[in-house]
């Protein structure tokens, strides 16, 4: 039953048991996977290399879209298969590793990797492994539930090897937009000009001669497991919905807004869920993941198109989509996260990015990435490539974390991954900071007093109070910056570097 | 003789003397000023206002391309004028006032003041102050110097005031090209290919009604100073030429490399001079300012092109310009900072970036504008917009300063202006730090042994080592990290901190 999807007869030899299309990777390879927040994941090659690791001594350098299934990551981890791992992860045995510096980690712009890899800036893809639902009479590859970087992976590797899995449903194919910018110095502009432009092809155009391997799969992506709404979740998305509400009525956005980002996660999610019940209309979105929370706002009428890279779903939501798959077809287009997170198209579209900050400073600096500035979370992901970007910039974080331990507003972040300059609002639960045009004196002043929880706010403001009298544009007390993050180190309670 | 230089003859009414154009400028107005790096700044107006504030009070927001001359900016200060200031200023009295808090200062991306006010997302203009060469039959304005954000500061302005300067020459006509990206969501591809591509038109288009006053001007521009290159700056570009060398042999590069820019400066200066005498050749600049080694490579026969969106001259260079103007106009073009700095055509040209680090730390994030991560030096400028688009992003400077009592290169930056997500070279004259493709404790051992100086090198490797012990993706003891700067403001020397 898998002949039907391979529709290049000359292909039909190819396929092969994953041990034979397995022994195509050699120690010291590089090999890109499909995969996009564990969409599209390449899932029947992983457990067979990890198998092999076992008799056998290799390493691999590997590339995905973003995260995969934590089974994989974890597995090969295990294996100690990873020598270098770009440009995302989010498995817990894997970061382990990297926090060790067992695995050498580089935390990329999810946009720039392929960029990189064209520019032979990067060591080139030897093979490419790319979950398919097809492939077509010309031998093109149609992907599955995510685009990631897998378009570029194939077109760079010397060999590519296809999980065919028939378990993903035939009716992708038209969904997928496969886009990829000239090599430079002789780049067109990229015609993308609006979320449901369509400029490419549905599949993955390769030289079928590469296709060294075809193995069958028939497992399911693994779905995302999402926490609920919750009272702050929920204040934040109404702090926000308000601010733009406001943005309406001064004129500055009309009720279709702008073509909306959002970041993975239950912050996020909850907040995109808030737009349901809002007076906006006729809403876009060009983002990197289609999460939960975007089939309600399809179903309610509200969003009429998104633009994403890859599926990020619950099972119920899997179960959503493709019991009426063709209905949300139609409202849909998933490109290469190049495309996607490309800083040309998002602010030529002039985004309103939401994204999920690990915590915040009093001047608008952001941590994404690095708990207590040290230990790998998970990666920058998206947030910069649209961050530098957008239209509004929107970070978004619970004031507290751990209990009440941690503030999630602090003096001065312990790590930056997005500076001042690209931040334009600041959310917590307690409020909304709009911090557009505002001098880093002027920024203090409303990060204090609109996000910071109150258990932590008079403590911040005689932090600020002591900065001030030291003087300058961006006021510090350097001896005292990280006193916060210390007190967590030494003694898991942030609330000790004041109240002794 | 002002008569030629208006030839719209409706418009000949409209010269005043200055005291009456300053009349137009009211408290608590917003005011967007001509002027790039002291080129093509309003010459006139700046000082009859700051004469007016001895007898009135009055404040205003002041908006420029970058920096205007000193005088201005000085003079303006210190008649207590300007209650807001963005997005770039180099002067030291103004810089002393950010400092103290008496003037809020909003440091910007070149390229996104206008993009804000496009958006309303800033204080609307309400007067253009705009130095021209000419009037056009159909009101268009003529610029000198440079474009900055005088076209977009025009365009939006209620009201024109212009600084017709007859001692810039009429020659000037046709070397700027002026397009304005159309208002988000209808936006096209801004359709600049190439350096040399021309797309808009050679004045701005101006409704001519709201040319409100001219007054007539004849003061020339002030020339900038540039210290000389020295040992250090010849031996940083060394290091980079040999780099790019490299790049060509490995096939990553061909002989005309990319598109280069290079930041204001002395080093960057240096550094492009350091291309007369290499291999390369048809090279071309996309850059923010022309400047005196650019004349350089035009006579040398190496750079066949440079667009930018001013000069930033040396007196005997403006000389030079002038004597053969028509020349060196075949080989430049002058382009809205929107568009010289725009993260589209950036990203599209793939440049190659030098600028200037005023400190970076070893695992190559950047800070580019605070003194001890709280006192403003200059701003951030340009050099965000070409740090996280451009294909090659360096980053340059000395070791050491203030005779070897501050190391360039510290444990962790005090200011994060340039995550370390988009900087892939680091170099001062001990060596060059290629970081394409490393994980963080990768990075530490590049900048460690290649870019720190002698005198502070075992001390780094001694953070290094006890940050590792502590483990982490990007190892840190974060009640050290800052150590060195509060040992230089404790006792104006950084080795202090480590050399009791």
């Amino acid at each position: 039953m898998y002949r039907d999807r391979i529709r290049m007869p000359s292909l039909m030899g190819k396929v092969v048991p994953p041990e034979v299309a397995a022994g195509l990777i050699k120690d010291g390879m590089t090999v890109g996977m499909s995969g996009f927040t564990k969409s599209g994941d390449a899932k029947v090659l992983p457990a067979i290399l990890a198998e092999r690791a076992q008799t056998e001594h290799f390493k691999i350098n590997l590339l995905t879209g973003a995260s995969v299934s934590d089974e994989i990551d974890s597995l090969l981890t295990k294996a100690g298969i990873i020598a270098r791992r770009m440009p995302y992860m989010g498995d817990p045995t894997l970061r382990k590793a990297i926090n060790a510096g067992e695995v050498m980690y580089v935390d990329q712009h999810l946009s720039e990797t392929v960029e990189l890899l064209r520019a032979k800036q990067l060591a080139s893809i030897d093979v490419a492994i790319i979950e398919a639902a097809a492939i077509t009479e010309e031998g093109g590859i149609v992907l599955t539930t995510s685009v990631g970087n897998s378009a570029s992976f194939a077109i760079f590797a010397e060999k590519i090897i296809i999980e065919l899995n028939l378990s993903q449903p035939t009716e992708l194919e038209g969904l997928h937009d496969i886009y990829i910018p000239s090599r430079r110095p002789y780049r067109e502009a990229i015609p993308v000009v609006a979320p449901n432009s369509r400029v490419g092809t549905p599949f993955i155009p390769v030289d079928p001669s590469k296709i060294a391997a075809i193995v069958i799969s028939d497992r399911k992506d693994n779905p995302v497991k999402l926490e609920k709404a919750d009272d702050e979740t929920n204040a934040i998305a109404g702090h926000l919905i308000d601010f733009l509400k406001n943005e309406v009525k001064q004129g500055r956005l009309g009720n279709r807004l702008a073509p909306l980002q959002s970041g993975v996660g239950a912050v996020a999610n909850a907040v995109l869920r808030g737009f349901t019940d809002c007076p906006f209309h006729d809403l876009t979105m060009y983002s990197e993941v289609i999460q939960d929370s975007v089939f309600d706002l399809v179903d309610s009428g509200k969003l009429v198109f998104a633009s994403a890279t890859a599926f990020s779903l619950t099972q119920s939501c899997w179960d959503r989509l493709f019991a009426d798959f063709e209905k949300y077809k139609r409202h849909m287009v998933l490109r290469p996260q190049e495309i996607s997170n490309h800083p040309e198209v998002i602010r030529r579209l002039g985004l309103i990015a939401i994204n999920t900050a690990l915590e915040a400073d009093i001047y608008g600096n952001v941590n994404s990435t690095h708990v207590g500035g040290t230990h790998m979370m998970n990666g920058i992901g998206g947030s910069g490539d649209f961050a530098g970007n957008a239209y509004l910039t929107t970070f978004v974080t619970k004031s507290v974390a751990k209990g009440g331990a941690i503030s999630s507003i602090v003096p001065m972040v312990s790590h930056v991954d997005h500076p001042e300059h690209d931040v334009d609002l600041l959310v917590t639960e307690q409020g909304l900071a709009d911090l557009r045009g505002l001098a880093p004196r002027e920024r203090a002043k409303v990060v204090i007093e609109n996000c910071v929880h109150p258990t932590f706010r008079d403590a911040m403001r005689d932090y600020y109070k002591e900065a001030v009298k030291r003087g300058g544009h961006t006021p510090h007390v350097l001896e005292k910056a990280f006193s916060w993050h210390i007190a967590f180190r030494e003694t898991g309670d942030m609330r000790k570097a004041f109240s002794k």
